[in-house]
């Protein structure tokens, strides 16, 4: 049962590795985006809807990014290939 | 037992790691949208509803990649479904 | 069954990192380039139309940087043929 | 009971490290935040009450996220499930 | 098949870890050029095509050093000439 | 009695390293709060209560981050839960 | 045998990582050029022709850098003086 | 004796590098507090009460870190509990 | 044979690695030249002649610097002394 | 004897790296304070005093941070306990 | 013979090694020296006689720091006294 | 006499080192508090006296760091306690 | 005859690594002195004289440091006492 | 005579990185000096002759810095006590 075992590990290590370095970028990229619109509203009142709604858009699209994250890390402790595999075959032994 | 203990050492230090980690990009971009909103406020008082209105829509989708990283280390504190499969199989065993 | 093991595990490691330092750059990069887009949003709102086109034109490119890194993390996970190889030639042992 | 005693050192080195590098984020963040509340009352003192309010809540949300890493900390340090399963395993042997 | 399953390994980490690390460059840069396109266009719309016209070429470009790293990242997983000599050797004996 | 030798060796090192490394953040962060503090003073020297007061609210919050390290390095020296255990089965063998 | 498989793992860690270190120089220099280019032609829309030319031939530079790092990572794989030399040599013994 | 020996060692290496560590970030932070002093009072030289007490108020508090660093580093060397704990084993052996 | 099998390890890593490692350098200092030479242009379009001249002797030193690293690199993989003698003494062996 | 050398060897190296990284951040906090003060000097000459007499203090608290590591350093090399207590052991053997 | 393969190996990878990461200084060096004598003249037309005489000997002699590296890389591959030792001891064996 | 060797290997190493590191920090500092002292004195010739004076005081101070380093390097190659024990000890053995 | 493979192999590495971390501070300090000489014979042609004897100086001064790196880099490979000692200790056999 | 063998390997690598590493921040810091200087003169002529004064006593200063490291790397390759009480005790044994 050692193979699992390293599998096991290796899932678990990644899978928090993955959301910890992922959450870095988009962080300070949403954190930017808003620092910007925040300062262009303070500039230009008038343009609000115009500003906010570019602002969900790239909000969105950055935020896409941490999901991809999330995603991966998600499927490598709940839907893992590798340790289903390995756990039917050591069951199946 | 040694695999469950291997487990549980990746476990515990990878949950640590995780929100140790994925704390400093969030830290970092809400301390940038709290401080252009504060500057964009001293600038434009007018626009005050707006300006808090979109900074905590903001820091909302931000402080939900932290959350990402905090959900994850929970998991695998508390329902990591590889130290479960672990304990199953040694109390079967 | 050995080599099967070491395979999967370098294919969960891979798959993570790939995704996790893969969106540092994308993000960041969107991050900028949304914020210039709602500062200049500010500046010059009658340019509204070409400025949005630009950005999401843009945005899709740097994506697409992002999606490469998302697809590669897939293939390892899903469609990796080493992997396949390795399953074929245990099973058919 | 050499089992419980590596469980305990990654315990002690995970809780330490959590606590220091998850601190290092939030830190920056709030003296950032700080600092420009501090310019922008001195550039605008009449909006002092929306300001002052508006970074209380930031740095709310900004120390919130400090707290999750020292929550972690204190749940690895005094209310560790793998310590506590390795340590009921130990004495019920 | 121990030669086999290292060539493996090799391919797998690198596959990822190419795009992976080949992807920060080309985005930073995109990012750079998307953001200045839309500030020159918010400083200057007339000069709207001409500008535009610059931004794609230059896009194409930097796309284009992304691109060589998906490629051999590709070449690796699906066209690796390395595992091809092995998996024939490895079938030939 | 080796295992709480190493225990012991974990958290001297860990203590140390948590203040050490927690001492970074909360240091530049309260030194960049306070640099502005004094550049607000001497702008705008009618506002000296305002400021004084939020700087004084603001080096407390991140103050009691450089304090959670302090205390996690405390308990890890004089409170440490894991070598009281050891030591406690070391005197009861 | 070994000694081939050790020269197939060399080659394909080293052309990874080749083209994926070296894309990091090239994409940031062309993102500077290209965002430069731009701002330039919205400062001075009557140089459009020297500065595009002048662009062109300074990406030029710049990108015979990245494909510079490109010739040699498909050297590396697909024409490999010391893999051949291997080859042959397993195949004559 | 082996086990004191690598108390000792431990002890020595980590009450060093926790005040190496730990005075970068008090010495940077001071430096910028007192160089926007000395600025503040060239540019405001009547609010010379106001910015030295204040300047101290803030060096106080990030002289305090350092001689968190400096206490932890103390202890270790001159009141260590678990050197303590082994000479007095050791001894009483 | 292992020796060759060794320098032919470390030829292949090196050439990769210098001709990497060398082009981030040179591609950042064309960029900056590059780009400054375009914005000259804007801000002086009468002395076209003389920037241009004195851009591309500098790109060529500043390229003549890259060249020095593709030179090596080249060397290494096709006129290596260190393999030549490796493989003449094999042979003649 | 080995436990001596190896706790002489862990002094020599950590105190020269003490001394030797505790000098990189008092030097640049310094450095800024002085460049500050010279700087303010130039712009304020009537202020001279007061510069000079705030300047010192700040110099003296940020010099105490380098002198802590100093004395740690000295410590470690002329009164280190550990070291007197391996050497007395060894005597009284 | 292992000597000789030694000495080989370390040579191979300090020639590349020299050379490559010496091209980074003298790069970015001249690519700073270059862009400022671009921007100069575009300032001064008048003084192109000056600039262009100053930057070549400005460049000439951080091209010699480059050529110091390619010296060194030159000498280790093709005029490397300690091979030759090697090699005239095992010949003359 | 393996002892000796070990100690005298950590003392060479660390005394290079110690004088190495160490001299990054004031090297820079005084860079910089040079540097300003002359712009200061282009900028405010009249205040010569004050500011030379000044910056030998700072100067001197910086400089103690280096020496600090420089005493701990040279107390390691030629006042070294642990050495001096150890070759009395073997020549007393 | 392997301490004298030892000590020539550590002297090739060394000898390189010397001259190629060595040429990165120097290679861009004259580069910043070069930039800066040739923006101020732009602003002031009259001061052409002083200027360019006070470059010669700087330059002078930071080529030294530059040739002490060199001439270590030298004495290793051709004049080295420790291979001298090792080469007529093998030869006085 | 394996322990002299390790004592001159330490030497020669710690001579060669003392003199590579203690060259970056001198460098760096007499660059920045120089370029003060120049682009002070060009804008104060006037000053040529405190400016020039200062700035030597100012390189002075920190070229000593460079020089400690530059002694250290003499001494350990020269006058190496260590060496030469290996060597005294290897001949007179």
């Amino acid at each position: 049962m050692d193979n699992a075992t390293l599998v096991a590990i290796a899932s678990i290590i990644t899978a928090g590795l993955t959301i910890a370095l992922g959450s870095i970028g988009p962080a300070l990229g949403e954190g930017r985006a808003v620092a910007t619109a925040l300062s262009s509203l303070a500039q230009q009142p008038d343009a609000a809807t115009t500003i906010t709604r570019t602002l969900f858009v790239g909000l969105a699209m950055i935020e896409s990014i941490a999901i991809y994250c999330f995603v991966v890390s998600m499927i490598l402790i709940f839907a893992n290939p590798f340790w289903n595999h390995m756990i039917s075959q050591a069951s199946g032994k």
